[in-house]
């Protein structure tokens, strides 16, 4: 065995032998290397001060992980560690930081399916969760916003499962763009099992992406931890539509931990799916997306412009006399200068002045001995 | 002529000669009184530094004002002055400082048709205002408003139009509530014309207050002035629906700058007529507003509570251990502690901890040599 299959066994030893992410055992590997702490986990023998791995690993140290290399293999997918190339370490950094007790460290390994390299896809990438639940709104949304980040080249990051993540998958896969799914399963595990085919059809133009040994189902807890890399691993995030109680507010969290800007799409205060949505407005935790543009704008605040006005509706132009002489105007008709005066409360030669001036941008014609309104 | 015949008569007179507000009209009866103001006037000879209030009066100073003040009354209607008891004067005090060429300042009397008395009726009011486009969902959501509104005695106070408006008040009434109703034209005419039965039970059951002269007709620039009183004689202003440009987007204007509390309902991103309310909220112009009680305590953050949490999900007060032991029981049937210890990588002796602290609180319970999850 060469020293590189050496190393990778030993990663992929380490990986499943706790549960991830645990700072001891990254700690540990930091100061040992891989290999060396592989073999202490083995021989139940740590270094001082690493006694929480052996605690960490006692129910899973004598685990054969030796085909879990091959089984990543049989779907295209590799095991990729700090040491590789497309690490994305500087997305990762925040989570060195974050408190373990919050299932926070960042990923001791990553599981990645796709040819794509996962540095490079997440380079400007956005979050698009929520609710698994999601309405004709949120689903509708949602494509419209995926469309928008397609189409400046970012790529979308979200977490494979029913609702709004598998409709922003679809989406950016339909718009021809690339799409990143953090599983809290293996990657080689479709869960839901009816998003297979959308799997497939990720780790053909994206990546799947999971710390966890292939064949690891899903469970409510790596949910949790799962959320934190697709805020890691995203530019910006949005989320669509959120209840009360939803993991994409724990998306959302960790979003603001790590300083990632978050917005929210709001909804109908009537719909139970926008309840988290409009809360985090409320709450001035999100920004508030109403589209593509203002989520761009968001993630990168020096890029595109903010959105612009439409065309001022005519009379809005009008102000002061000229405004008051035109309304006296009647809808069908003409009146005389002296009814304008009247009915606008302005003397008649200001309401003389300002007929000229209304005559010259075409809102006003005299007809006969009075003036009328000109239509469009 | 009593004293106080001719003092209402020069009132109505002064209320009708120049469009209001008018500062300089204001200032020369606050200076010399109505009578002598309305004198000055009609001999187009007033007080120096009043010039600008000849230039102002100058199309209507032989208007014939006799019939105002019965006219009003044929209504069951009053003119009230900064002199009567119901003037709401701490509420208009704010106008004071805004600019005329805004239509900004105070009104110079007020028109009012209805038994209550104004100052008592916007003591605790709302002013609830959108779109005359309004949607389904608008109105929904304005009933809903209007009904928590209602419940803890406050008034409603709305502009008379269609749409949000018209909702608003009926509402009101129909929730046994008080309403007042600002309009852009005369007390006495009926503006849209098919709400005329809905303003005779709004002046039976509340008040119609207008600026404008009995027989005034509405126009577009009164619907702007009008809009500051809506603020005006409002404890908070909330805006339902309100598309890209909207008058419900003017009162709210006039809101900020009289520094009433604003809120907003957002709604969909979809929906033009939310447009200008999700606007609002992100550019932090106004509150965003979910219901009732938000909006109450937007107005009175002294008063009623804050939202209440409903009752968590049971589940969700597993952490640590426990909820790693919890999730690694089956959906169906049972399984060991050593097959717990590997599938949630928890030491033997701690699944068992875990175990004792679940089935005590009735998550799991022993199934022979397993355990098993309770269902609820």
């Amino acid at each position: 065995m060469s020293a590189d299959e050496e190393k990778a066994r030993a990663w992929a030893y380490l990986a499943r032998v706790a549960e991830p992410p645990h700072t001891g055992m990254r700690e540990l590997v930091e100061a040992v290397g891989p290999c060396e702490a592989a073999a202490a986990i083995r021989a139940r023998r740590v270094p001082a001060g690493f006694d929480g791995v052996l605690g960490a690993t006692a129910a899973r140290s004598a685990v054969d992980t030796t085909g879990d290399l091959d089984r990543a293999a049989a779907v295209g997918a590799r095991l990729i560690t700090p040491d590789d190339e497309e690490w994305p370490g500087w997305q990762l950094w925040g989570l060195r930081g974050a408190d373990t007790a919050e299932r926070g460290g960042p990923p001791l390994v990553l599981w990645v399916r796709g040819g794509r390299s996962l540095a490079a896809e997440v380079g400007k990438s956005i979050g698009v969760v929520g609710s698994r639940s999601s309405t004709s709104y949120g689903e509708y949304v949602t494509g419209q916003l995926v469309g928008g980040i397609v189409d400046v080249g970012w790529s979308v990051v979200s977490g494979g499962a029913f609702g709004i993540d598998g409709v922003a998958h679809r989406a950016c896969l339909g718009s021809g763009g690339s799409t990143v799914a953090v599983l809290a399963c293996g990657i080689d595990v479709d869960y839901p099992a009816s998003h297979a085919s959308l799997f497939a059809a990720v780790a053909r133009d994206g990546l799947i992406v999971s710390e966890y040994p292939p064949g690891t189902t899903a469970a409510r807890h790596r949910f949790l931890t799962r959320n934190r890399l697709v805020a890691a691993l995203s530019s910006a995030v949005v989320v669509v539509e959120a209840g009360r109680r939803s993991g994409a507010a724990n998306t959302a969290a960790w979003a603001r931990k790590l300083g990632r800007p978050l917005g929210a799409v709001p909804g109908p205060v009537t719909s139970a799916m926008s309840v988290g949505c409009n809360r985090m407005i409320a709450d001035e935790q999100a920004a508030l997306i109403v589209d593509s543009q203002s989520l761009i704008s968001l993630a990168a605040p020096d890029g595109a412009g903010g959105p612009t006005d439409g065309p001022a509706r005519r009379i809005d132009a009008l102000t002061g006399d000229r405004q008051r002489v035109y309304e006296a105007l009647p809808g069908r008709g003409s009146i005389t200068v002296d009814e304008i005066a009247v009915s606008a409360g302005v003397g008649a030669s200001a309401v003389m002045a300002a007929l000229a001036m209304l005559e010259v941008d075409g809102y006003v014609t005299a007809v006969g001995d009075g003036w009328a309104i000109v239509r469009d």
